[in-house]
């Protein structure tokens, strides 16, 4: 069975990775069972299965590692080439569009909307390195990065507005039925809701009857991990 | 032939409406010759054949009027399903993506680096009609609208970051070889390239590279109307 290897919380249900939600949908997609391996990401990187880059998504088949979960996808469509996750290579050229935009745009305004829950929901001795890195990265501390999560969620909304006007027309990114674009999407939503309070949507908002959409298929899979905001 | 009512300027052959480029692009793409008819579309939509919305592009095509370039794409590929503009339902899908993105992310940044060369550029008619229709949609003058070009060319080409990455490990958003989403972006940049004088890339882009590509397509295609920065 193929193994993945995901992100722990302290909390044992928990996972909140964007990149990894994407694999546990590609291969929910494909049908493929999967057995999921937790690890402390920032503190036992020695766990993980050579080659790596020192990140999950790293999944084991057989005794195939691959890393990077676009390259992840990659793999999985080309050794199980049933259930397309992309209908042909211009529907992947295409879905590789998504992925940036994701990146390059939403990522950053997650950060600012959840730093603070999702520092908040490592174990202890992530938190240490967790904190080091990003406000290295970021070059200010946690706390004022993630200081205006309201404004950040304001312009969070406003940037899916193309994905919003999308939906006017079709139910997924893929059209009447999901492809792995909205498997990326999936991941953004899920990094937000198991690893942060913050409300983000409007129930009247069209991308939370998407975002509900995608947590109901594969029996409920996205559920699997609790919200952050209804654990006590 | 299929007749394709598009966008006039005060120069004989200068043509920048995005959407009317699209579908040149896509009667090109299919190989089908058309006529080009220019109106003063703010002036004389009383030309345009019934049914429109009062803009331009609208095509004739034997007896069968469409207008709006999304919809003028679909019929096409309908009509003419050879050299087919988007690989399949899931591919269309995601191209509705990327016009979204285009008209809810690039066009008002264009509108703002160009406004004064695009009235500039129309007929005296059409110029009235253009400031008096831009400035109730703006709420501010032509001028306060288009006062800083430069900051709008900056935020512009930091929004393109996702296709330049996309750029990275491909030709064109249809992957290889281009499809309807590539002819939405070269859309974009005749906008700014044969609306406006501004230089909008530096040749080390990769955009600008891409656009280049996009240009050199179908004998030239894109060069067939001058860049206005080469109006003397």
């Amino acid at each position: 069975m193929i193994q993945l290897y995901d992100l722990a919380t302290k909390y044992p249900n928990m996972r909140f990775s964007p990149f990894c939600w994407r694999i546990k949908y590609a291969l929910a997609h494909k049908q493929l069972p999967w057995k999921e391996i937790p690890i402390k990401a920032l503190t036992e990187k020695d766990l993980l299965p050579t080659p790596n880059e020192g990140k999950v998504p790293v999944i084991v088949d057989d005794d195939k590692v691959v890393y990077d979960s676009w390259d992840i996808a990659l793999y999985l469509e080309e050794k199980y080439p049933h259930h397309l996750l992309f209908d042909g290579d211009e529907s992947r050229a295409q879905s590789l569009f998504v992925k940036h935009w994701t990146e390059t745009v939403l990522h950053i305004l997650v950060s600012r909307m959840g730093i603070l829950d999702f520092y908040e929901t490592q174990n202890k001795a992530d938190q240490k390195v967790f904190r080091e890195t990003r406000e290295k990265r970021f070059g200010v501390s946690l706390e004022d990065w993630g200081r205006d999560p309201e404004g950040a969620r304001i312009e969070f909304l406003k940037a899916l507005e193309p994905l919003r006007q999308t939906l006017r027309s079709q139910n997924f990114l893929g059209g009447r039925t999901p492809n792995f674009s909205d498997y990326i999407m999936v991941g953004i939503f899920q990094w937000m809701r198991c690893g942060s309070r913050l409300k983000v949507f409007e129930e009247s908002d069209d991308v939370f009857d998407y975002q509900e959409r995608l947590l109901d298929l594969f029996d409920g899979l996205g559920r699997s991990s609790p919200a952050y905001a209804s654990i006590g």
